[in-house]
């Protein structure tokens, strides 16, 4: 079939930019976060309030994708960090060509931590390796259980979620004994943090978490 | 760039089978809907509690599009109306190619009103016509205000909007007043019901609209 044939090109042209950005971020110990999640989830919410609580304790970069607007990129940019728009114009994710180019204007050596929210989409960026150090995905609780196993190739990839809007469980039908076990069969290894982008509660948790990381990497380096 | 070129071969390709589907909902007048959302917005919910408000009072088809579960269909299939599944195996929206095979199923003849639940995804699903009479987005408050702007095409493309989840209004930041001024902008004549797939309301007018269209369809035929 035509359509699968040209996905394995540009999968294959991706593999390689991905490793060119990899070997960027390694240079100099940057961690590099891809941030992933539905239209609506949370992601620049969550973003927003863990910049609030780590901010200031070290050097940090975002390179926000969106198809066409920078409001969220107005958005993070108030948080005292440097960002740089990526805008897809209609694609539905970002490759690693696009962080690649990204990587001009955001030298990865001047960061410790590096996040990329990717577009908005459960589908398309899960399928494109942009070089970095893990996958976060944020899924909130208003989204419903079923997702898991709907999209599971983003969830089995994650590293960490981020099970957001927790501030609205009680007004949901969500299961959190559901979506434990579910879990359990996709990917048992996942970091999950409770939080709530709104209230911010669960945040602390998750930056405490992702500080430890970037010490890791860069005492290997 | 040969990813575009791409593109619009294959877009090309579904613009004629999107005719051929259009040409065989219009031999009987069948009425055919696009349903598309994000993950999560509630389709399949809203498309349940549509169906019992109007079920025995019209024969109904519906396609199920997902990535590879049948969750929705199972779900649907209780609701005593003939169901198709259409599994992507992995690609992030429905073509007009798809929807053509499962008619072979789902003969367009024998139904009134045939719904097409789209893959959950709010960037590709609405770059492909199916041969719908119109297109329907459900959009949850839980999304948060700036999904309009940052994912035009689908709103834009949208005849109705179904803003769903108004049972969380109170306990979110979205503002009914934002939602409207954006909506101006984009696609001032798209109609709005606001409903709850979790408590039914609102449902009832977004049926009796939907009854009338359909009698509208069945009458030019």
């Amino acid at each position: 079939m035509v359509q699968i044939a040209l996905g394995s090109n540009i999968l294959g042209a991706n593999e390689l930019l991905a490793r060119k950005n990899r070997k960027l971020f390694e240079q100099d110990g940057t961690l590099v976060i891809n941030l992933m999640s539905s239209p609506g989830a949370g992601k620049t919410t969550i973003l927003e309030r863990s910049l609030e609580e780590i901010t200031g304790k070290l050097k940090i970069g975002v390179i926000e994708g969106d198809l066409y607007t920078d409001q969220d990129a107005q958005r993070i940019g108030k948080k005292g960090v440097e960002v740089v728009q990526i805008n897809t114009e209609g694609t539905c994710h970002l490759d690693a060509g696009m962080v690649n180019k990204a990587l001009e204007r955001l030298p990865a050596s001047d960061y410790q931590l590096v996040f990329i929210e990717n577009v908005g989409n459960l589908v398309c960026p899960a399928e494109f390796d942009l070089g970095e150090d893990f996958r976060v995905v944020v899924f909130s609780v208003a989204e419903g259980n079923d997702k898991l196993l709907k999209y599971p190739l983003i969830f089995r990839e994650a590293r960490v979620i981020l099970l957001n809007k927790i501030d609205l469980l009680a007004y949901t039908d969500f299961s959190l004994e559901k979506f434990q076990a579910d879990l359990a069969q996709i990917n048992p290894s996942a970091i999950v943090f409770l939080v709530s982008g709104r209230t911010g509660e669960g945040v602390k948790a998750w930056t405490e978490w992702l500080l430890e990381e970037v010490s890791k990497k860069q005492n290997r380096f």
